[in-house]
């Protein structure tokens, strides 16, 4: 008989920023995995769950745990935070879940930082973006530096994850120098720390200001594109509403 | 006294993909406001709300009405899909809103299409990607053509919004030609019409065979890069997990 595995987007962490569905789920399963971070911030509501984790570095022990436990009849919900398919776990469960062709894997969607951190610094992915990540363990800083490159040169907004590490300090400082080559030191930036969490601090600033701030894998780092202004304190990319003729406003597609 | 009012992404329109964030706010509300299709989806559970809306292409006047029942003191929830900052009212009610200082704007971010798309398909934006609206309503398409361009260019995943319409049957297809000067016509992509709605579809294809699909408003269109492979029927971004000596993973950056 086929089993199932959920993969669960718990977004950036506050539990009223989950979806229903991602709750149910939880609420549903006998085992949830997932890495130790994560699961304190659920263990309150879920005690009564087996709860397991693996440490960082150690994701393919993980996934292998949720399959081992679906072989012997448990529910299992493996958790990521944000959302399961941007950075998280999903494509690996996939890989791993070619040697378990019985098992079903189901993705639930959560609130990725890209749209929570948006929210909190104003409008700023309004329009066309790029999500790029600043690991570079198994990306080559090449590869990075590319893509940067190339987000520059489309005028994208562009949303910047694991910003910083420890070994990792300079790699905004990195980013930005590749940006002022082609775009001002006035473009406006903006960056949320500790998203859904205790100490949640946005700030503004400017590209030239962006690359000596001291960030960390818990910031997310937004680069405003030639659309984007401060307004009342907000980060806005402004959409290109514009009035017509008779009052009405043309619209870029969604309402 | 300052009034407030919340800017709520509701998803792609199934109750359950809400956060329990934006129920409670407009389980709070006196006033909903949105586009008619939107306040359709809500309007059993919030029958006893004011629920008013305005048509397509009148966002403004849909702004203006939320400030002016803030100004009369009601609580006011102005609903976008997905989420409200990406391609949603937000950018245009902080506009707006420089006009009324008193009114503090609230955005309750939601899940997009490019999360809750994927998760149908599988895991296509697991690793850095591009969001891009083919709406040229107000982006010229020169910008769009660029942002393609670049968005190959960077060999980013990349996810389309508002990929057809009436009257721009044919956009897709001059998306594709354009991608198909650097990209091989085998490359993997996927769309999803109607995600979180009666009639939800995924479907699975080659770069080639996208062109000359029929897609509308409603579908989303992932594009996939030279990492993203079709495993078991899924459409998966390889996160670039690796096996190291010990047999421990590495992490790109997230767990």
């Amino acid at each position: 008989m086929k089993n199932k595995i959920h993969i669960v987007g718990i977004g950036p962490g506050r539990e009223d920023l989950m979806t229903r569905e991602a709750l149910e789920v939880l609420e549903q399963s006998d085992v949830i995995v997932g890495y130790p971070l994560y699961l304190e911030l659920l263990e309150k509501r879920f005690q009564k769950k087996e709860l397991l984790s693996t440490q960082m570095r150690q994701e393919k022990e993980r996934c292998l745990l949720c399959f081992q436990k679906a072989q012997k009849g448990k529910r299992v919900a493996l958790i990521c935070s944000g959302d399961a398919g941007i950075y998280g776990m999903a494509s690996l469960m996939y890989e791993i879940g070619n040697d378990y062709p019985q098992t079903e894997l189901v993705i639930i969607p959560g609130i990725t930082a890209a749209s929570s951190g948006a929210a909190l610094l104003g409008a700023p992915i309004n329009h066309d973006f790029c999500v790029i990540s600043l690991s570079d363990l198994l990306t080559p800083w090449e590869k990075i530096e590319k893509r940067i490159k190339a987000a520059a040169e489309g005028d994208f907004v562009i949303v910047i994850y694991n910003p910083a590490s420890h070994k990792r300090k300079d790699y905004l400082a990195r980013v930005c120098d590749i940006l002022l080559h082609t775009i001002a030191e006035e473009r406006v930036c903006g960056y949320v720390e500790n998203i859904g969490r205790n100490g949640t601090k946005t700030t503004i600033c400017t590209l030239k200001e962006l690359r000596d701030r001291n960030v960390n894998m818990f910031t997310t780092v937004f680069i405003g594109n030639s659309d984007t202004y401060v307004i009342n304190g907000k980060l806005v990319t402004k959409r290109g509403y514009q009035l017509t003729m008779n009052g009405q406003t043309a619209n870029g597609g969604k309402h």
